[in-house]
């Protein structure tokens, strides 16, 4: 496959801002609210957002190193098996690429801003896109692993 | 900001492949089923991965060309609002991210391949991250825009 010397090359189109200190937002973040601030070239993008409730956020861990290894134990727990980093929700992966569902609170379209609950992002981090949610990314019935219920924070 | 010269270079991790043709995909993206085969040096980091039902798949549009403008009419259809980039699903994006909830059919880790269904990628889109789609990405109740439901291709 000669796609394999193919790189992607993306540019942060906005940054999440929040007070929330980076060691504290893993534990906060089904409360966390941010500010989602779009730079102005693409606020003419967001036309419509505010028409859904729930956005994905795919934002760049630009500060995340690159993995040391392929297993960790999830959240750390020594007595949860070991697991690929590609099965956890973990910021150390072998693209830094993060991913949350959030709650649109609020739009500022002409300040390209949006107020977001549960973006666990530390705040600074580049946005790289937004898709809207909707009720087709709705699975009712989803098996997890026997570890995964045990413990309410992740 | 000082970050906004900052490039995100994300290499792929493994490619889509399926029979059906790119005119074909959007189409039947509810029902097609796909291969993703992972490259060697990162198989170790599916493991667990088969205890999950779905799957986020994070892909590269890296067909689709830069956005000729920012605003446009959901599913090409005129008489739906004209509607900006960020609040569509489509290919045409700032950067070229797709993503997609999969149901994860079938694993086979030493081959590095997942069968799954729902990935609206065209074969040979690489792959830039795979996480697990958990009960906290589960919104039931959601807002979409009213021009939403009116068909059930989107």
């Amino acid at each position: 496959m000669n796609e394999k010397h193919l790189q992607a090359n993306f540019q942060p189109i906005g940054y999440v801002y929040h007070d929330t200190p980076d060691t504290d937002v893993s534990r906060q973040r089904r409360v966390l609210e941010s500010a989602i601030v779009i730079e102005p070239q693409y606020r003419l993008a967001l036309t419509g957002i505010g028409d859904y409730s729930h956005l994905f956020v795919i934002f760049w861990l630009h500060e995340s190193p690159a993995p040391e290894q392929l297993l960790v134990h999830p959240r750390g727990k020594d007595e949860y098996p070991l697991t690929g980093l590609l099965a956890t929700r973990g910021r150390s992966r072998p693209n830094p690429i993060g991913l949350a569902v959030a709650e649109l609170l609020a739009c500022n379209l002409d300040a390209g801003e949006l107020r977001v609950r549960r973006v666990d992002a530390y705040s600074g981090t580049p946005i790289l896109d937004l898709k809207p949610y909707d009720t087709y990314d709705i699975f009712e019935k989803v098996s997890v692993p026997p570890w995964f219920s045990k413990n309410s924070s992740r």
